[in-house]
């Protein structure tokens, strides 16, 4: 268990360039209650499972917990999932910073959104913002992947 | 993830001298929601995590998956479930059919309560009923263990 200190931003120009590894996720949620949110991914051939507590007023610190289990069980857990399971591309961006950013491409009826996020040392931890980062959007509901789950991409 | 054929009933009488072993434990919900609920639980000195599917129309089956984790892990997960955390021992009973009953004596906000269950190979399984088993409450949602969290016994 430990705290994630993570920030999050829109994408407004060509990242994919940057990229240094990327990665097939599959995810759903047994909770989106933000005080307990239970988490079931697939990560290539991988599966994991992750809690996280709620977010600090900024939302930028939260608790996580995660736990490695095997493909088949996340599959037969992604079926008890809530709808919809997100399908999204990750890739992975190093900074100048040793730090990396994460940014999501997401498929089906989230298509069209780009999300790209940080984590970082500490809270107010200085890094450089690469020209195609667009808006933060730090700790607004709508752009949690619980959120994403229930009121996709599509309806807003 | 296996399938769970459980059977569950009041207690009506002295069970305790029939006892083969017990333990203690404390056990959360991270997600009630019958279709998925989360449990975090803590046996003695183990940890656990526990997913659980809805049941059929009688509750007799239920999807469950359970995964082992640290006791550290499972103490701070507890934290972040809803409340209550249930506090309870159980006793292990063995039967004539090399089955088992698995009696639970609740502590705090449910003192006086005691359910037994019985895990079985199938659903039209015959067991012998001892003299201390009281009536069936199989799939009754007031006596799942997620019900008595959010409605202790006190308040019935």
């Amino acid at each position: 268990m430990h705290q994630e200190i993570e920030r999050k931003f829109l994408v407004k120009g060509d990242f994919k360039k940057h990229t240094i590894k990327k990665y097939k996720i599959e995810q759903g949620f047994l909770s989106t209650v933000p005080e307990r949110t239970v988490r079931v991914r697939i990560k290539d051939d991988k599966g994991f499972i992750t809690i996280k507590g709620i977010g600090n007023n900024s939302g930028t610190t939260r608790f996580e917990w995660e736990k490695e289990i095997s493909f088949k069980d996340a599959k037969n857990l992604l079926e008890l999932c809530e709808p919809t399971v997100i399908k999204k591309r990750r890739y992975i961006i190093p900074t100048n910073n040793n730090l990396f950013f994460e940014v999501d491409e997401f498929f089906g009826k989230n298509k069209g959104l780009l999300l790209a996020e940080i984590e970082l040392p500490s809270e107010d931890f200085k890094f450089e913002k690469p020209g195609w980062l667009g808006a933060e959007v730090t700790g607004q509901k709508k752009y949690y992947n619980s959120s994403i789950s229930k009121n996709p991409f599509c309806n807003w």
